[in-house]
C-alpha cells in the first residue's frame, strides 16, 4: 500500500484503506511520514456517534490528530525544515487572513482546517501534508512518542495561558485524566504555590500525586435528596478547608466536563478568581451565575492551542519538567488501530494515553 | 429631630425615627448632610424580604445608599474637603488593609462597610459619617440630584471597566432599566462602534433609543414547547442578523438578571468575546457552558464599583456626555420616603429612577 | 502609458516612467487602480537622502504608500471585494507565518513587504497589486481622498492602542503636525478627560485647537546656558501647572521626534504613567532614565499599524468623529508629483497634508 | 540602653544613640524587636552623600530598611500576629487613601513613609513600630537572616512582575550583584526558558552561574575611539549570537544602572520585547530612543515592591527555590554597624550581602 490510512467509513465502522500519497499544495507545505499518534476522546466520539456538536461526519474521514512524524518532502519556500527532520505536528491550519488570525487568535479562525474534524482528514495514515510552520522540530533527545505527546501538553499549556496563570497562585484542577494531570504539571512548572487535583476516582488521584499535584481531593458523590448546588457548596467549603485555600482558589481549571465539577469549581474560586472551562460534557448545566456576579469571577473557555503552545510544550518535555512517557499506558501497531480505539472507548481507569505507531515505525 | 432617619424596623416595616447625629470616628472622616438619595432595587428587596443572599437584616437598619450631600464637618486630617462642599458619596468603605484592598480590588474586600447592607446603616438620614476619600466634590454646575445619580452611573462605569470595553467594539446590552440604559450611554461615550439595547418591554426600548443605544431589539418571549436554549439560539441568531453583528457581539453586558437573557447573551457573543453578568435574578440558571468553552468566551461578574468609577461618573455627567436628569421620573420629600419605596416596589414601566430629597432640601 | 509610475531613480532624482501593469501573484490578490495618495515625511526622506536607518535605496523604486483606490481585478479566492469597490490600502504585507504574525504582531514581521520601503515599490503608480485582506472597503459617503487619509489616522490609532489609552485619562501630545493633531483627535474620540497639544510653533497650536485638543501649550525654547534636562524639568513643571495635570499626564504621546520633546514628555508623565515614542528624530537622545525607574513609568515605541487600525480609522472618519479633509491643505495631479514632493520638503508651517490624485482621477 | 539606634547624624557621621522605645500609634500597629538587617546601597549613599535625588537628609535619621524581627507588642485591632511571631518587615507604609494606594499601586504613593528615606527613621534600632499588615510571618524552618533577605528578593520579584515575566521567555539580566543574581533566580523559578547573566567582572559571573543563570556573558569594555552606541550595537549582536537569542531577548532586566548596560540592554531586546530599568546610576543617559520606536519596545521602571511581593519572596525562600544564605558573605554585630557600612562602601567584589544582627541577637 502506498499510503495506508485509518478511515472512519460510517458510524462505528473503520477500515484501513490505501489512499494516494498526498501532494504539497503550496510551496510552504511539507510531507510528513507519520510516526506516532495518540488517541483523543474526540476521535472515539466521531467513531461512535459520527458527530461532535455542529461537526457531523458526512463521508469517509481519516481519524487521528495527535501526531509526530519525520519530514519526507518540503516545498520550495520551506527553509527551517528538511527531509529527515523529526517533528511534532500541530493539527489545525488557520486561514491566516481573517480578523481572528491577524489578531493572534488563530484558534478561533472559522476557516480552520483541523485534522479529523469533519470534513478534513486526520493524521492516522502513513503520510500527511501540512504547512511547514505548523511542524515543530523536536530536540534529538526527545523520541517520537514524546513528540506525539506534545499535543496534549499543548492543550494543557493553552489552558494555563487562558487562565493567565501566575507564579504563587493556588490552582484547583477538576479531573485527573490526561489533560487534568498535565494541567497540574504545567501549573507546577509555572511556579504555582499549591496545585490540588480533584477526582471521584481514587486511582486517578494516585497518578496525580506522582505528577504535578501537591495535594489531592476525592470529591464525594451527591447524596440523594440534596440539591446539586447545595452539595456543591458543601464540597467547595470542604476543599477550601482541607486544602488550606482560605476564601478559595486563585485559579480553577475544569478538565472533566462533569456538571458537578463545573458547579464545584465556580463555588471554590476565590472572589476575583479565574475559572477555565476546558472539559466538555453536557452542553448546558445548572450554573451559579449569581456567584460569578457577586464574587467578581472570571470564567473563560479554552479550546485547542494558542500561538506558542507547541514550542512551550516541547520545552516542558525536553527539559524534563513534564514526563509524558509515564502517561502512555498502552501502545499499538498501526494495523491494530481499531483495537486501540476499542480500548479507549471502554474508559478503563488504568488506561491513560493510548499510542498508535505509524506505518514503518 | 436631630437626625431623622428612615429605618427598616422589620420586614415590610419602616419608620422615620430620630437618631443621634453620628460622630467622626477618625481624623479622616467627614460628616455629610445628606441632600438627595436615589432608591435602588436592593433597598426595596431588604424592605420586602429582609435579605439578599447571605446578607440578612437582623436588627433595625437605616436604608439608602445612592446619596449626595453637603459636608457639615471634617476631621483633622482631611485636607481636600471643607464644610459646605457638595459631594457624591461612594457608599462602601473597604478595610484598606486586606490583600484585596492592597491590590486595588477594594470592591472584593470582605471587611467592606457598605451603606444599607446589613448590619450597616444606610444614608437615608439627615446626617451620615464616612471617610473623606469616599466623598467626591462635584463641579458647581452639577446639582445635588445629579450628584446622587453618580452612584448608578458608577455602577455602569464599573461594568464597562469589567468588560474592558474598547473603542470600536459592538456592545449588546440586555435589559433597558436604569443600569442597562446607563451602560449603553457609557459604552457610547467610550467609543463603541454600535450599541444595541435589548428588552422585552417596548416602552423601555423607547427610552434606550433616546439614550446611548444605536439600535434596539425587542426580544420575543419563548413559545410553549420550545426548549429554553433552542429559543435562546434562535433569538441570538436573530439579533446577530438584524443588528449586523456578524458572528456575534464583541461585548455583552447582562443587566437584567433574567435567565433567558443570560442564555441569549452568552450565545450572542462572538468567539473570543466578553460577557459581563451585572444583573441579578435567579441564583442558578441553565447555562451554555460548552459554548463558553468552544468559543473561547470570557464571562465576568461585575459588582459595585472599582477604584476610579466615581470620578469617571462625575466626569461623564458634568461634561454632559450622560444626561442623568432624564432618568429621574419621580421625586419625593424625605417624609414621603415610604411612599417612594412603594412606587419602586410596584415596578411600573414608566418609573425609572425615584429620588428622595434629604431633610432640609 | 499603461502604468505610469513615479519612480525614485537616484537620490534627489525622480521621474515618471511607464511600467507594465502588475499581475496578481496569488488567488487572494487584487489589482488596485490608485486614486489618491498622501505624501509622508518618509517618502521625502528617501527622495532626499536615499535611506532611513537600515533601509537603503539601491535601485529604482516607486514612491508613495498612503493610498486609496478602486478595485480593478480580483483573484479567484477573493470573496469580500469585487471590481469597482472603493478601498483604503494598508501598505504593509506581513509574511503571515512567522512568530510575530501568528501572535498578532504583524507590524513587527521581519518579512514585511512595505510599499516604498526599499526594495519594495510603492503605490504612486496607476496600478498596484496587493493582498485583498489589506484593502478595506470604505462607505459610500466617504470620498477617495478621505480613504487615502485612513493611513495617517491608522498611525494615530496605533499610537493610541500602543498607549493603551483609556477613557478619563489626561493625554499630553508633543508635536502638532498631522500625526500629532490626529492623535489628539483620536484621544478625544476615545473618551480622554483632557487632551493637551504642545508645539513650538503658534500656528500649529491654532490647528490643534480646532481639532481634538482641549488646551494647547506653547513650549518655550531653551535659553543658552541652561542644561537641557534642567530646562525640560522647568517646562514639565510649567505644563503640569498651567494645564492642571497635578503630578503629571496619565499618557504622553511623543509625535515630534525632537530631543527636547522626548525629555519634556518623560518628565511630564505622572508616576506610573505611559509615554509612547512615535516621532522619529535623532537616533539617540539624552534621556532621564532614572526618572523612568523611580516613577515606575512605561515607555513604549509605536511603529506603523496594529491589526484592526485600518477599520478603526475608517470608522472614525466615516462617523465624522475625525474630519480629515481639514488637514489636506494642498492637492496635485499625478503629473505634478515632483512639485508636490518639493512642497513637502520645504516644511512650510501652513502645509499639513499634501495629496496627489492618481492617473485618471 | 532602652532602644539603641544606629543614627546618621550628619554626612559620613554615624553614632549609636539611645532612643525611647517607640509607641504604637494605631490599633493596627505592632512593635518589632529587630533581629537582622541587611545593608543596601541606598543606606551607604545617605551615609556618604546625605541625599539620593530629591531625598535630602536634614536631621538625624536611623538607617536601615532590610529587616526581620520578632513581634514584641501588638495593637488592639491586630488579629493575624501576636507577640513572639517571627516576621519579615516590609519597610514602606503607604497612606492607603490616595489614588495610587486605592488602585493597587502603593509603591507610587506620594505619602509613603519609607524606613531610612528622609525624614523617616529606619530599622537599625532595637525596636521599630510599623503597621501589622506590613509584617509577614515566616515559616518555622526559615531563620531570621533569611527573613531579612526577603527584602532584596522582593525587589527582584517586583522587577519580574514589572516585566510581566512569562514562562518560556528568554531573559537577559544586566548586572550580577545581589539584585541581578536574585532576578536571575526569580526568572528561573518562574519558568524562563533561558536566563543570561551579564557583568564586566568575571567573579560575579561565577556567582551567577551557581545561581539562576543558564549562561553568562562577560561584557567587553568599550575601546577608545568607538562611539558608545556603536559599541553597544556590537556587544548586543555578540550576546544575541553567543547566547542563541535570535533577534533578541524577550525580556531584559537592567540591574546595574551603568549607562553602557542601559544602551546594551535596549539594543539586545527583541522587537516587541520588554526592558525593565531597575538599576540606578547616572540620572540621564544617551539612549537609543529610535530603536525603542521602530522595534516597538516596552521600557518600564521598577521601584521598590508591588503588593504581593513580600509573600512571594517568602515562598521562594521557604520552598528552597531561592537560596539566600549563599548571598550573605559578611555578618556583623549591631555594635559593629559602622564597620559593616564601611565594608559595603568599599565595594569589594567578594562582598555580596552584609548582614547586621540586632541587639540581643
Amino acid at each position: 500500500m502506498q499510503n495506508p490510512s485509518f478511515v472512519l467509513q460510517d458510524i462505528k465502522k473503520v477500515t484501513i484503506e490505501d489512499r494516494p500519497v498526498p501532494e504539497l499544495q503550496d510551496p510552504h507545505d511539507v510531507l510528513v511520514h507519520v510516526a506516532q499518534t495518540g488517541i483523543c476522546g474526540s476521535d472515539v466520539h466521531y467513531w461512535q456517534r459520527g458527530r461532535i456538536g455542529d461537526y457531523v461526519v458526512t463521508g469517509p474521514m481519516v481519524l487521528g490528530h495527535e501526531s509526530s512524524g519525520v519530514i519526507a518532502a518540503v516545498g520550495d519556500a520551506v527553509t527551517h525544515l528538511k527531509s529527515g527532520d523529526r517533528v511534532a505536528v500541530e493539527p489545525g491550519l488557520p486561514c491566516r487572513r481573517c480578523d481572528y488570525c491577524r489578531r493572534g487568535s488563530y484558534h478561533l479562525c472559522p476557516g480552520m482546517i483541523f485534522a479529523a474534524t469533519p470534513p478534513y482528514d486526520g493524521t492516522l495514515a502513513k503520510y500527511y501534508v501540512t504547512a511547514a510552520d505548523f511542524c515543530y522540530k523536536v530536540p534529538e533527545h526527545m523520541d517520537l512518542e514524546q513528540a506525539a505527546m506534545v499535543e496534549p501538553v499543548s492543550v494543557a499549556v493553552a489552558i494555563a495561558k487562558t487562565a493567565d496563570l501566575r507564579p504563587h497562585q493556588t490552582v484547583l484542577v477538576l479531573g485527573c485524566g490526561p489533560i487534568g494531570v498535565l494541567c497540574q504539571a504545567v501549573a507546577k512548572a509555572y511556579g504555582a504555590s499549591k496545585v490540588i487535583g480533584v477526582d471521584v476516582v481514587e486511582s486517578r488521584l494516585e497518578v496525580a500525586k506522582t505528577y504535578g499535584a501537591d495535594e489531592t481531593f476525592l470529591a464525594p458523590f451527591r447524596e440523594e435528596g440534596v440539591e446539586p448546588l447545595v452539595h456543591a457548596e458543601r464540597v467547595a467549603a470542604l476543599v477550601k478547608e482541607r486544602c488550606g485555600l482560605g476564601d478559595g482558589a486563585d485559579v480553577v481549571l475544569e478538565c472533566s466536563g462533569a456538571e458537578a465539577c463545573v458547579q464545584l469549581g465556580v463555588l471554590a474560586a476565590r472572589p476575583g478568581g479565574t475559572y477555565v472551562q476546558a472539559g466538555m460534557g453536557k452542553e448546558n448545566v445548572l450554573f451559579p451565575i449569581t456567584t460569578v456576579c457577586v464574587r467578581g469571577l472570571v470564567v473563560k473557555g479554552s479550546i485547542r492551542y494558542l500561538p506558542g503552545c507547541y514550542p512551550a510544550a516541547i520545552e516542558l518535555i525536553s527539559t524534563g519538567k513534564i514526563d509524558v512517557k509515564k502517561l502512555v499506558t498502552n501502545r499499538f501497531k498501526f494495523e491494530q488501530a481499531e483495537e486501540a480505539f476499542e480500548l479507549v472507548r471502554q474508559g478503563r481507569q488504568d488506561v491513560f494515553k493510548v499510542m498508535i505507531s505509524g506505518v514503518g515505525y
